[in-house]
């Protein structure tokens, strides 16, 4: 097999350390209320990072591999480190590897997962903050351009699966439902239309239960565990 | 940004070189008609190994990624020179990085693409050949795992995509369709069922063009090229 060696500033001849480093990074995206609007919106974790290169800007949560843990271990653990964040899958999102994203060359393998705002814990972490998916400030490196590819990827899986599942809790009503997809999709959905469609896909089952609170009681959905998670495909365990 | 520094086998202390390196690999399918069965079957490249590790057996066409170049012009790069092919479009797959999956620590960036027969050169290329997807010898390092995972992608793609035209001429008969299903999915399709949801599809234009020879003249059809790649995303062009 024809091999052209990597050119690096390193002199060994023969298995040279490479001048290119693998970084793992995580995009973990939770839905929570705005209480300002009162409306659902699409959020997720970023760490304001403490030294160059862009020293101050907020970052995805990542860091280097370990030559011994796989990449999902990696993201798996820099995650914890940096947010304290555990989801208990992670899915991989994409590699990104332009030459010119970092000073230094840097190919990231990008994770990402969904969580429920339960499943966050309470306690803060010294500069970890939680930001409007919709309205990010810039980031640091093509961190803006990674979390657009990650809102693009969702808002294409969301048609047609049952994404909607790892944001709400185990037991849900439509209007709920409803305003998970309008803060992944962007916009306002007919509610007549949305029951109907989620009435007839065939992954909802009907509880005797019902929400009661400030509105007439609305009854509550689960999703049906039989049907698969077909996304997840024949790499999904830890490897 | 708390991060960690990976554990190397190099003492430099700052801007440490990692022992981790970064491969890329290409798996490349296309349709041919097996002579032996007269069925269409599913085929890639592959490229015998001429040293250690796992030298003499077959591999997926890739190689180093040199620090000054793209992902994907690496990928590209690597294919054309132990191949000879050039596809337009390379779509990343997935980035393997388990720790064992070599004896040096390599996390290879894999891509892949579907063309049609009448894009490959003739003239064959040393160390190169042809194998048919389903029945692939051991392959070296985790390669068989790799194939395996584009299979699988594959499957699921060409439910609801277009995916059948990166493997056909721009003009085809039904049971040319057909049998590119057939071979990507494994199994036998009924013909009436299959031509009737093809034709249902809104997909496919029919011309006036008949398929004449040994059998019944068959009509020739093309892709509705109004129909957008969906599959392609933001992240589609070389970056």
């Amino acid at each position: 097999m024809t091999q052209t060696t990597a050119a690096t500033a390193t002199p060994l001849a023969s298995a040279p350390p490479d001048a290119t480093r693998v970084a793992v990074s995580t995009v973990i995206f939770t839905i929570r209320r705005d209480p300002r609007t009162d409306r659902m919106e699409l959020a997720l974790p970023l760490v304001r990072r403490t030294r160059d290169p862009h020293e101050g800007l907020w970052a995805l949560p990542g860091g280097w591999l370990d030559v011994a843990e796989s990449l999902e271990a990696a993201a798996s653990r820099t995650l914890a480190e940096t947010t304290g964040l555990e989801p208990s899958y992670l899915e991989q999102l994409y590699a990104f590897g332009a030459v010119d994203r970092s000073p230094a060359r840097v190919v990231s393998i990008v994770y990402w997962a969904l969580i429920r705002a339960d499943e966050i814990p309470d306690a803060g972490i010294e500069n970890t903050a939680w930001f409007d998916a919709a309205s990010l400030p810039r980031l640091a490196f093509d961190h803006n351009e990674i979390v657009g590819y990650a809102l693009w990827r969702l808002r294409n899986k969301v048609g047609y699966s049952r994404i909607a599942h790892g944001l709400l809790a185990d037991e849900f009503t439509l209007a709920e439902l409803r305003e998970v997809y309008e803060s992944i999709l962007g916009r306002r959905l007919d509610p007549a239309n949305f029951r109907r469609q989620a009435e007839n896909s065939g992954t909802l089952i009907p509880t005797d239960r019902f929400r009661t609170g400030a509105h007439r009681p609305a009854r509550l959905y689960r999703y049906d565990q039989d049907v698969e998670l077909a996304e997840r495909g024949p790499l999904s365990t830890r490897h």
